[in-house]
């Protein structure tokens, strides 16, 4: 299917097929013209790696000049014998992945009192991210817990609000009845540092706050039902984190009688992982991640917001006015394009798969749109199924690039209609002082020469 | 909601909401009224724990006899600095979590000429397999392939199968239009110690050859239209891998012409591991894991099966009469429970969630029934969302265990109607001399020590 390019900057039906092969072997072979040498040297190699097995191969004999003739030796994986099972109990990555891993920030806090590491959302694919590369953010440095001796307790503001405080174990929350569901998370502070102008130069520093996962726990409702708790009074809880920096954050009890809110053990389908949270943490689906408590110890139900250090003076957004905005812990609809994303380089011109990340803390992803001349015109991406609520959706563009420059951006809608901000509309209302809560639509700049920078628009 | 108990032993309605509150207070008070002392101890230890930045907690001071003192110690995580990040740019599990491991079978064989780990289905909660934890099974031995050197070559078993033969470098691959999908892998031997009445002791070794992941790669059709495919004659592909055991598989051209075989390079949103075939293999949904050729490095066009070894001489089924049947490659609609299962012990009475794993090689699960009399009376459990095709589907069940025998066994049903059969009903059309395609349904014995076994009904 042909791309639906218009001028009007009108949004157009988005095509049901991707690109077809004639389509993407036009551009692609266009592309490998100026690499045939390097091609024809990898089908001789090929070739040679089927010649034991495949006696039909020799219908195509490898070509006259192909290339370095040590290349047609068999690799040693296709002659001998491998490893008998991965000898660890618990696998990791190929070894030529080593370059796929979260990073700290050098122009961020990296001590023990405050840590932060970036996931490489430039190299993942599909929605999930593997846990060993789950974005952080610690407060107070993070902790390998005991959960043999870690302890769930909760408690009322005043003594009517529960009918009977309770203590859990974590054997006692795991035998519980639990429900598992995908989820994103992203940190308020994401792409805070676009805000000032400060450029980050790829996708992995400008949006890597965010991941997303399965996660398995028991609804924190259930816990409060048990525990005989006043909901006419009670319109708030308050979660409480048993590391150093005691984390406590004010949650709506609208979020918690949803059943969406988790007491969470589980992510990506085994126990969460010491830097996210173990044995426990809160999961409160389409909120900032600080809400999502780790090392949860305690929750308390009370009759209004609990106006603690970590939402009066951390996570709030200083407005035009002067005036500082509290308790703004939804994420709001934000997409961004992660190929191509700064710091790639595209090697030539051709067939190239726009791809990228969409979500909103408001429900479903309804539509993502795509532009390579910097708004002037939009086209509709294909969503990638499942499209859960409060999850990421991965979107995809076919794109042939001409090698000339193009200012790729992505703007997302979510299901109550809401439309991802440009920095202009944002700014409007928010003025140039916040820190927290940028969902603003990011831009990449291809230069001529395939490098991606990122921009920012006025 | 209650339970709904039915002497009929028909099907019932799926209840639409979980167990309230009250009923599982109701069970898991009863069972905790033996262990009394010890939450005390514990509720002691969560106050002393909030104690530093929670007052309120003063109103519920710990009991006299809390227990050991020491216990009111604030743990050293509630007051000193944990570490900044990660220092693995690659996460791990916590310490805590050791056992959760894939495990070699001693009875199995171990050597690199074949091997096999089964992935910890007990330990295991959602749909996702870490890919740490993803089961393998290796024809002569696992390899960690340098994705520089590796291509894949698209052959024709005669020279007007394909307008153009193609050999692509593992990059080239990556940059066409992708798509990622949430699948079930299963080996097709799973299970099949179970057909000898030898009851393997854990559903880590009964069913553990199975495994989930959001796969991410291009369309084997894509691939073909580019190389100009004759698809009126070309009704079958082999697919061969590029380690030593040059495992090669027929797959017929209708699941190929669906869109649904990939040629995969992603595994959970990163790249696949080593041991699952890095760094590339094919996913050939619903089919079982041999034909899910691992470091693909080919794929010829034919127009008929190819007869491999194996194929003809492996995942066979050695039928009634004497004769074997082939190319049964489907993995039929199945189910297993994992909580409760072998080798697990129930502490005490009262509520448990029964939870376990529904999956079909023909498309959706519709419905899973749950037994805990062998069979005589079935409930109908509650499906995790999202349901998808050719994937795991996560199901539960509560159950208020009364300290007799219990004989637990789930039975699924897929969206064509078929319906998981009983080890009678398998054998009466299988006999007893298969290794292969055992989808019977698995029982489980709750003795009265709480002691759980594999056993088999006749």
């Amino acid at each position: 299917m042909a791309p639906h390019d218009r001028r009007s900057g009108r949004l157009v039906k988005a095509p049901e097929h991707f690109i077809d092969a004639q389509g993407v072997q036009a551009v692609f072979g266009e592309a490998r013209k100026g690499r045939r040498d390097f091609v024809r040297g990898a089908f001789a190699a090929a070739l040679a790696a089927t010649a034991g097995s495949a006696a039909r191969a020799q219908a195509h004999p490898p070509p006259a000049d192909g290339g370095d003739p040590n290349i047609l030796e068999l690799p040693p994986h296709s002659k001998g014998l491998g490893q008998p099972v991965a000898t660890q109990g618990y696998g990791l990555p190929s070894q030529y992945e080593h370059n796929v891993q979260r990073r700290p920030s050098p122009g961020l806090t990296q001590t023990r009192q405050a840590s932060v590491s970036f996931a490489p959302l430039q190299s993942l694919f599909g929605i999930v991210t593997p846990s060993g590369l789950h974005f952080e953010r610690h407060h107070q440095g993070w902790w390998d817990v005991d959960p043999s001796k870690h302890r769930l307790m909760l408690t009322g503001a005043d003594d009517k609000m529960l009918r009977q405080p309770m203590v859990f174990t974590v054997d006692e929350i795991m035998r519980l009845p639990s429900v598992s569901r995908f989820h994103f998370i992203e940190c308020g502070a994401n792409t805070g540092m676009e805000w000032g102008n400060v450029a980050v130069p790829t996708c992995q520093y400008t949006h890597g706050m965010l991941s997303c996962s399965e996660f398995t726990g028991v609804p924190l409702r259930l816990l409060l039902e048990m525990a005989g708790a006043d909901f006419k009074r009670g319109r708030y809880v308050l979660a409480e984190g048993a590391d150093g920096s005691s984390m406590t954050r004010t949650i709506p009890m609208e979020l918690v009688e949803s059943g969406e809110v988790l007491v969470a053990y589980g992510q990506n389908g085994e126990m969460l992982r010491p830097e996210n949270g173990y044995p426990l943490r809160l999961v409160v689906p389409g909120v900032q991640g600080v809400s999502w408590v780790k090392y949860l110890r305690r929750i308390e139900l009370g009759d209004q917001p609990y106006a603690t250090k970590d939402e009066t003076v951390h996570y709030i957004d200083l407005m035009p006015d002067g005036q500082h905005r509290q308790y703004s812990s939804l994420q709001e609809c934000k997409s961004v394009i992660t190929t191509p994303s700064g710091g790639q380089v595209l090697l030539d011109k051709g067939y190239y798969q726009i791809s990228g990340l969409a979500w909103s803390g408001r429900g479903k992803v309804k539509r993502v749109d795509v532009s390579v001349d910097g708004g002037r015109n939009w086209r509709t991406a294909q969503l990638q199924e499942p499209v859960m609520s409060k999850c990421l959706t991965r979107f995809t563009l076919d794109w042939t690039w001409d090698g000339k420059p193009a200012l790729v951006q992505s703007r997302a809608i979510d299901d109550t209609g809401y439309v991802q901000p440009s920095y202009r509309q944002l700014r409007a209302v928010r003025g140039t002082r916040s820190i927290y809560h940028n969902n603003a639509i990011q831009s990449w700049l291809v230069q001529e020469s395939g490098e991606v920078k990122n921009v920012q628009l006025a």
